[in-house]
């Protein structure tokens, strides 16, 4: 049996490594893409990625090679089999059956629909316009459903389905009872905030920065983080993204606005908790091909566990707002540490979710969660989304926007399907969770402002990234916390923190 | 027949596509790895980007591959292919002798000699010591000549075959004339530029310059040449070089020293003339896969086109002149045209080619050949190198290198092989027979003054690219100017060049 055992994982191995090889390739075709590829070259690049990845993906939809994944998962609780090999084992099966029945010609069917639905939304951002892509989201629509239906074991709600494509064991009816409780608790608060009459000064918050000083403190950020540029690399794009493109290569971007100093410094600290993770996740999930493993809410919740709960604290604030001042003289001169922390937390009610606050950000969240059940379960139609969207802008936050690229054309997700927009906001809930255990450990505040990452970076390894790739989001936050997943955590700390800031 | 042909063609250009992805791929693998790739990840790219290469290797290695594009060989006479197709066949055929007898195993064997003579070398040149790169260098040696032996058609020096790897159709006899003549002309009047007393004013070259006032000027440069940035990029890296990544993407780099402006403006023209080789081949090269089929000589003699008879002609200075002293203020403030078209042309021997100038650079190219020439013919020893080495450099420049590392161990070229400088000694001379003729069509002082790059290109793109890839050097040479090759035209124009710029 041992014997069986090691020829079927040495076969499951050697596939794996051929196929990353080929997913390493696409990986920093894709990043030359979005970083320095011309822009007559990106259609060709697009494609060799796309030849490369299909090659990796033949490898992987081999008979020799499912038949060995298989065989190793019917007897994953032999004991002479590696615990991280039974996960390995675990997650290639989960892979297998969603995609079992998927014939190569329909997958190509499907490929091209979506890439269909993202020129379609390209365009009908451009021109605002949401009719020029109501066809291809209702195309996507029904193939998100064939291919649920085309699954033999699959949950009996087929948004559940989706969302666990996203966030294993995550279901509707948490998310219900998490998103009713933040509405319950955050929507009278948002009322007194914007009632509270607390003048925020930002007028510096607009002033003219220029690029090499924003790429300076860029990598002041990144340095002081403790993000490993051995190990990575940081660059510029339109849309600031991290990728995992190697085990010792995760490289993060930003974008430098002349007059939004602080859009590329919290990018650059979000996207930096994400190289974080991926740079310190343990060094034998690599040799076992599970380091990424992890669900989108589990990365989320350290990106912004980075960006908002250490990067927009007073203490964050105070450690950096010396070199601030020294790298921005011109925007920075005149104001106070106490005017740069407030100014970075301001709330405010805004139609674009990449641009909204710390506060209102869930709700950006509730909309689209709210709209994608409606979609699924039919009781809206595609071409009704742009006045429900609207209409729900105006019921959570009071505004209304005056258009669909404002509106319901921002996002690029739906060109890809259903399900994914919750792990953004789970993020902030379980970071929430897992903080209230660190503050017990360590003294978060004097650790951050003395610049003491290692200490903070060192709990987040030992805590919150040793065992990400081997559970599920809710096994992981009781894991770490020894509490089941809730909200509470999180709405717990809005209220104290922005109780403070509007003096409520 | 015509049915066969075309079936046989089909076979062809389908495997070159296929293969050309991989080429794709590596290239941007590579790019990537030469400009931003981190340190700790260097490794693991390379690796993946040598597998993606022998994917393709193996691919024109195939039986298939090789009977199809053998057929066509055999029929090239035929009326049904297309000319491109002939030539398309016969470099097919060519690559194909050279490599038939090689078989894989041999064929890892020697890229692991020469992989290890790289590193070998790296080594050496940082400890200054010949002696730890000579066993490696020994092997190189052995294996050249084991390649050629191996052949079944080959000519009977070696050092010619070497040659022809490189500048087919050129031989070691016409560069001992080439080479015989420019001694014999530029020996004396070197001596006499020494002894000329012209004192040239170079003070301002080393004034610093910021990395951020050179990227500018960078850009303006290929702004001004004419260079397509819809369809290639420009970064930064140590050593400046083009990568031709696919045919709407050539890109090239260069290297920022705060005290030398100099050296980015002229490797940026340098490098910028590669790239517009690259931009403006005929499209249909492309289409039949010949489009990199040109000799080194060839395209060196471009980018030196562009770097000296263009960049460091008076017209040209006079035409950057008022950029260059708005974007260099601290450095250019106080000096004048004159001064500064002197200065970029100062003759001094030096111990490094890369930064040697226009007149003495052909000395370090002579050096080099009459070595590589004892290497194979056996009257050199390999540990003899050194020593020889630096008793030329005295002998043809008057100085003598004080260590290895400026001496014999400065170029990297000896890692993959012998008959590779030569070439660009040649592109001096190659441009030097073309300008002649350019310059009895364009008035090209005029032309250049006034920046008019696209009356220069388009000259060079119908007269100079259009049938690069179709002949051999001497070939191109005489249909471009109706001449045979000759280095005289090159012997004149240093001569009135620097006869009026020393007084002599």
């Amino acid at each position: 049996m041992k014997e069986l055992l090691e020829k079927n994982l040495k076969k499951v191995y050697e596939t794996l490594e051929t196929a990353e090889k080929y997913y390493h390739a696409a990986s920093v075709l894709n990043f030359d893409l979005e970083t320095i590829c011309p822009s007559s070259a990106m259609e060709k690049q697009g494609e060799t990625g796309a030849f490369l990845s299909n090659e990796g993906y033949k490898l992987l939809k081999s008979d020799e090679f499912i038949s060995a994944a298989e065989f190793l998962y019917e007897n994953r609780d032999d004991e002479d089999l590696d615990p991280l090999d039974r996960e390995l084992a675990e997650t290639l099966h989960r892979a297998y059956v969603k995609i079992k029945n998927l014939t190569p010609e329909m997958n190509h069917e499907f490929s091209l629909i979506y890439n269909k639905a993202y020129i379609d939304w390209l365009n009908a951002k451009q021109g605002s316009d949401f009719s020029l892509f109501e066809p291809s989201l209702e195309k996507v629509r029904e193939i998100e459903i064939k291919q649920i239906t085309l699954r033999d074991e699959r949950k009996e709600d087929f948004y559940d389905e989706m969302l666990d494509g996203y966030e294993r064991g995550m279901t509707s009816r948490d998310l219900d009872e998490a998103f009713g409780l933040c509405k319950e608790r955050l929507l009278p608060m948002l009322e007194k905030i914007k009632r509270s009459g607390k003048v925020i000064r930002r007028d510096f918050m607009s002033r003219e920065v220029s690029d090499d000083a924003q790429r300076r403190m860029s990598k002041y950020l990144l340095d002081t983080m403790g993000y490993d540029f051995e190990r990575g690399a940081f660059t510029t794009t339109e849309h600031p993204f991290t990728s995992d493109i190697a085990r010792d290569d995760v490289r993060v971007t930003t974008h430098y606005y002349p007059t939004a100093f602080a859009s590329s410094m919290y990018s650059i600290i979000h996207e930096g908790g994400h190289a974080l993770f991926g740079q310190l996740i343990p060094s034998e999930h690599h040799d076992h091909h599970i380091a990424d493993n992890m669900s989108l809410g589990m990365h989320e919740s350290v990106s912004r566990f980075y960006e908002n709960r250490i990067g927009r604290s007073e203490s964050f604030v105070k450690l950096i707002y010396p070199e601030a001042v020294k790298l921005f003289p011109e925007a920075l001169g005149d104001v106070s540490e106490r005017e740069l922390y407030e100014a970075l937390n301001i709330v405010e009610p805004s139609l674009v979710r990449t641009e909204a606050d710390e506060f209102t950000y869930t709700f950006h969240i509730i909309i689209r969660y709210e709209i994608e059940r409606m979609i699924m379960d039919g009781s809206a139609k595609i071409s009704e989304l742009p006045g429900i969207w609207n209409d729900k802008y105006e019921k959570y936050l009071g505004i209304r926007p005056g258009n669909d690229k404002e509106g319901v054309l921002q996002d690029v997700h739906w060109t890809f399907g259903f399900g994914y927009f919750p792990t953004y906001a789970l993020g902030n809930m379980y970071n929430a969770m897992y903080f209230n255990r660190m503050k017990k450990e360590i003294d978060v505040d004097s650790v951050v402002s003395s610049g003491d990452f290692k200490t903070l970076n060192g709990w987040m390894a030992d805590n919150v990234f040793a065992k990400a790739n081997l559970l599920t989001s809710k096994e992981w936050i009781k894991d770490i916390t020894g509490r089941d997943f809730t909200p509470k955590d999180f709405l717990d700390y809005l209220e104290e923190k922005y109780g403070e800031l509007y003096c409520l």
